[in-house]
């Protein structure tokens, strides 16, 4: 089997490719389990030492815009089974820059699908949505618990791409020309690395950099909800999307993947308990505007019906996903943690 | 003021065309009313000799797409403070042709958008979506009433286009490129004229056949509910998102315009009444599988809550909207009605 990750040099890339060639093989939507035999990772970077020496990994490296218009079949060759649409700008950026999010979001997708279609193989592909298509305003408020067949209201123009991308991949799926699954993926949290220009890398940073020993900043109040997943969560409910038979999957609109449903000040605590007083007070609580204004309008309460269903459940505690971080990333934690 | 209507050449655009020269004026958002100076009619085809007659009216005649890449300017003038989007391959033609479908309806809503977004002036977007945004299925079914929050699935490709325009209607609105308003259309009966290649034409030809004294099909089961609007009530609810204040506006998600929820059977039984028994039985019940699929996916109740708080209402009852058909059509009407 020939799988594709667009972003596969990104953070959540590299770990649906790890995830991937590990597993070795795959049961795509019912069928019978086929071993991975090549794993295209497109990505304007190339993808991380241990995936290059891998013989199965062939990286692709360069705009996905520009990959598309001059060699389709570099990114999506003829025996490609599973693509998995991870590649975007990022919410900060598509605000910043309104061009270069309908570029690298709805143009690349809308790309990416005809370049699927064209195979004519009806190859599955899996579009990483976004928590981001809630948008939660005075005028028109979200309800408290955002559950799968909530109007999407996106307050940003990520959160608008994101939806389109959604529709377009039903609409490929309902002709036949895919077999579409639209993910829409929680924030993540504890991300390792360095922060982003997503308005939500904070929720990682306020974090990772305590750990790290050096200051964090949180630009929003303790209060603050927020639905998260961590890393390994979100990359096992993108792998049950590509794995979901269609009767499993449901309708084709978009499914929410599990969300712990917490505070930033919860957060904070858990952080604490883990790693301690010291670590904890390494928080800078200096509020910004700006990005205050962005993650007012996202929910914070998932009801993920449909995740539940595919036997996706959210992490227990925020200790735990604090603690898997500290396990898989030794060398970014300066002290040893308290527990 | 100078107004644009694309699609101004066809049914909805001319009726909207003849009732904004009528009203000679017009209050865009709640400023104060100013004189209609300009109407600049865009279509494949030409405007109608009346509406050419008018000194008011310019014909700028084109396939959207290729006016817009050629001289935009001549589509969206600079001095442009209204423009109405009601130009699009119709539900049958996008079913059957979907690259047609994605360039008649999404490639030029985006052109025309970006166009508008050019001028810095801020124009006013009346985007004409449509009920087909909601799609009822087995595996996710719509709930008995279709309300302002319920979440759209569309089951046509006709659909996802429109939705997508929603979505960029309000982007480009949040982001203050323009103002945005989108107006999901009801099912429009009675239709002067030509059947289209709309799944939804024998909603008018049903009726509009018959008052010809020829015979007319109704490819659907008397059972079959509808969501329609007269012609009159239609424009008049595209004017009403042009008039209406953002305050009155609210969200930028699409407001359902007022729908008068009745069935086909109801519909012929309103033309017995009106027309007479020798009329009405000149509705061929033919069933047609490819057309009850459509129509089966279709709404039959709307509740219109933002219509009513903006002053739209649906009709009282279809046998009015008949009498206003023959009214107006009396060159259409083959034999006096009985009433």
């Amino acid at each position: 089997m020939h799988i594709v990750i667009t972003g596969g040099a990104g953070f959540l890339g590299v770990r649906l490719a790890r995830a991937l060639l590990e597993k070795n093989s795959l049961s795509l939507a019912g069928a019978p389990a086929e071993a991975i035999t090549t794993l295209s990772l497109v990505d304007r970077a190339e993808p991380p030492a241990d995936l290059l020496a891998d013989p199965r990994v062939k990286a692709v490296v360069g705009d996905l815009n520009a990959l598309l218009a001059a060699s389709p079949a570099r990114v999506v060759p003829a025996d490609a089974q599973l693509v998995v649409h991870l590649a975007a700008a990022v919410s900060g950026e598509c605000e910043a820059d309104f061009d270069l999010g309908m570029h690298s979001n709805l143009d690349a997708t809308r790309a990416l699908l005809e370049t699927c279609r064209a195979l004519k193989t009806k190859p599955t592909v899996v579009f990483a949505s976004s928590l981001a298509v809630f948008g939660h305003s005075e005028e028109q408020p979200l309800p408290s618990t955002i559950e799968d067949n909530t109007l999407p209201t996106p307050l940003t123009s990520y959160g608008i791409q994101k939806f389109i991308g959604e529709q377009l991949t039903a609409d490929f799926g309902r002709k036949g020309f895919i077999r579409g699954r639209s993910a829409r993926l929680m924030t993540v949290s504890v991300r390792p690395g360095k922060p982003n220009g997503a308005a939500s890398s904070f929720f990682s940073g306020m974090i990772r950099e305590p750990l790290a020993g050096v200051r964090g900043a949180c630009p929003v109040g303790p209060e603050t909800p927020v639905a998260l997943s961590s890393p390994g969560l979100t990359v096992r409910g993108l792998i049950r999307a590509a794995e979901a038979t269609d009767a499993e999957w449901g309708p084709r609109t978009a499914v929410n993947l599990p969300a712990l449903s917490t505070t930033v000040g919860e957060m904070a605590a858990a952080l604490e308990r883990v790693a301690g007083k010291s670590v904890a007070a390494l928080i800078d609580w200096t509020p910004e505007a700006n990005i205050r204004k962005i993650v007012a309008t996202w929910p914070g309460r998932i009801d993920a019906q449909r995740a539940r269903g595919l036997g996706l459940l959210p992490e227990a505690d925020f200790d735990g996903v604090i603690r898997d971080y500290i396990r898989e990333n030794p060398h970014a934690v300066a002290t040893a943690p308290q527990t």
